[in-house]
């Protein structure tokens, strides 16, 4: 039979986590750096040996290729990102790659080929932290990333990603191919870790993402009048940082009393001039808001800005709003839910469904595939961090969902 | 008569005003400064022309003695400092210097001797521009600086005292000499603009200083738990943010209900780790809270401790507390304000008494002497800028009044 045997999914992790290993026990793979060549390198030995051909595009994508019975009919991809935020976790994207060349291999090793060819994915740079953009590899791959927008692209040592894949012995003229053919591609599927604590809170193995949540940043600035702090009466203050903190009360408040529905962070806040003595003349702060539908950001959107309104008239300053940065929600419903809700209960397994309410990949791919996602629990809800951690009994449930799933949609010619 | 020349003190802050002119029509004359030398010297003339002899004390404050009939009495000192802000205003400092000589001058120019000696000061470094501590002039007058405390100071330079009095041919060995003796000073008067609202908003020409209010400075450091703004829930954060922004509010609307008994300024304040999508971790903020009564400032104090504990039950985070700088109310009342009043009442003008929300050289002088401050009004509030202004119709009155009040007190024997 083809099972998946677990333990060397756990050494093939561990090993892969070894490329950009820190002191304190955490990862640091930058996109185009040494750990994540070795690490892509590490990858590629994998992948022939679960039988595949590999390539690398034109960003740094890493593909597999495991052909078909039928390879005219278009191909299934899995797989998530090879790089980590600075000083990450071992299972940030290395679990959905190596797990998806675990499900190619289990294949192999007993002779089974599906109709459809599979390819397996390492996506380069998800995490944005080279360039400050996230999914800048499936990004690529579907087609958003023009010549325009990666010729602008600069990492913080103000270098290009020219430069960045000379450095990697990769020529720049070859991203003028851009990405994949989109009529070629049938689906997506990605197992990732959650990242957030629900499925841990709950005890559940996986679950099946139903939706990836739409980001809506915005930047405030409040302009008061900065004057004197002792001789200025309390009732004659254009205090903007007391107009601010207002907001960032109501913000928190309103998403608070959402139930749910939506989320709302004030991450970085600034105030001017800064002094002990002097009453804030000007705040400048970001919003950023999540959703899982877009009807909620846009209500969201309006009430914040309703509430701007009423800051002003209320503390006498002015409050002007910049959208920095928009994504919609992205629902994954219909074909991959119902592929891996079928392949569930072939299994015999009652999962859930639940929004992802981070950024991932398959977001992206969304746009031009169908796509399915499976969450792992993420203990204590911890991500981005040395002590990120998933239960070896819930990576075996939810890789053998996943395996199961990618060999449905695998061997269906519709 | 002794009649003051209001159109020779106008010209002669004007004259003063060109040490340290800035392009933007502001002065920035910073203590041991080539202006604030200029400026020194520019006073040593009016001095003597005003028929008083001049020294320059250890630190730098310049002192003009006009000696009285009966120079065996405790003398009267009057005046201001001779620094300002950088890009401050012309009279911040400068009018009750130039006030106090014109004052003098117009009894010498009728051969009037009082039986008291009065003598004209010129505080250096009242504002604290360069080396952090206000009122270094008048607190090393009153013997609150020693040795070790002088030594330390530095400015942004990273010079000490004994660099910039070197700057200026003093030398820093003198410094061990220590303030004056408090024996032999009998009071000390300061007319200076209000540096609020209060008089120009009431049309008032100016006012009797009753009390200089204490200022209490607080360091709060609010830590909650960073964590990712996509997949945390709203009620399993711990936004430190959320939590500092609560107390900010809180504390501006218990200073705000107080009615006037005190202000309080969150002026500095600091996120981390600042991300957009981070949920703030940790916040920094400063607390200053002013009151004219020291009862005031204690239960002021243990209102903004409730309200830390409180905060950290509320949002799940810790507040710690560090005490920054504290000084205390000083009251003016008693023998000072009375002279004023009498004086006022000799003119025939009708005075009324306030609080300075402001600290200044008096406040430390109370320390060793009996004070009094006289308040002219500042156009719009407005302060530490190069629009600062005072009618001079006003000028003239509260001049005429400190004129009269410093004759009173100086001519008295008790």
């Amino acid at each position: 039979m083809m099972r998946i045997d677990i333990a060397t999914v756990r050494e093939q992790i561990a090993e892969l986590d070894s490329f950009g290993k820190t002191a304190g026990g955490g990862t640091t793979r930058p996109s185009y750096s040494k750990a994540w060549r070795q690490g892509r390198d590490y990858v590629r030995t994998l992948m022939t040996a679960a039988g595949m051909t590999v390539e690398c595009d034109a960003i740094g994508n890493l593909i597999g290729t495991y052909p078909g019975t039928k390879p005219e009919l278009p191909y299934v991809m899995a797989g998530s990102h090879l790089d980590t935020v600075p000083d990450g976790g071992s299972l940030d994207g290395a679990l959905g790659v190596i797990a998806a060349i675990a499900c190619v291999h289990s294949w192999h090793a007993v002779g089974y080929r599906p109709q459809r060819t599979v390819k397996v994915v390492a996506f380069v740079e998800e995490e944005g932290s080279v360039f400050g953009v996230g999914c800048l590899g499936s990004r690529f791959m579907a087609g958003e990333m023009t010549m325009d927008k990666l010729a602008a692209l600069r990492d913080k040592q103000g270098r290009s990603l020219a430069d960045n894949l000379a450095d990697n012995d990769m020529d720049a003229a070859a991203l003028a191919g851009g990405g994949i053919n989109k009529q070629e591609i049938h689906a997506f599927l990605e197992l990732h870790v959650e990242q957030g604590y629900e499925l841990d809170l709950a005890c559940e193995s996986c679950a099946i993402v139903t939706d990836i949540v739409g980001i809506d940043r915005h930047w405030i600035t409040v302009r008061g009048h900065a004057n004197h702090a002792g001789t200025t009466r309390m009732d004659r203050r254009q205090d903007a940082l007391v107009a601010a903190s207002c907001l960032v009360q109501e913000i928190y408040e309103a998403a608070h009393a959402s139930g749910g529905a939506y989320v709302a962070t004030v991450g970085k806040l600034q105030v001017l001039p800064g002094a002990t003595n002097v009453i804030p003349g000007q705040v400048d702060f970001t919003i950023e808001t999540r959703a899982a539908h877009n009807s909620i950001m846009e209500s969201v959107h309006h009430d914040i800005i309703a509430r701007l309104q009423h800051s002003e008239a209320r503390y006498g300053v002015t409050a002007a709003v910049e959208s920095r940065h928009f994504s919609p929600a992205v629902s994954l419903g219909g074909a991959m839910v119902a592929e891996f809700a079928a392949a569930a209960s072939d299994l015999g397994l009652a999962v859930n469904k639940m929004p992802s309410w981070a950024g991932h990949d398959a977001k992206i791919m969304a746009n031009i595939t169908s796509c399915g996602m499976l969450f792992v629990p993420s203990v204590n809800g911890i991500s981005h961090s040395p002590v990120e951690d998933t239960r070896w009994d819930d990576v075996a449930v939810g890789l053998q969902l996943f395996n199961h799933t990618l060999r449905r949609v695998a061997s269906k010619e519709s």
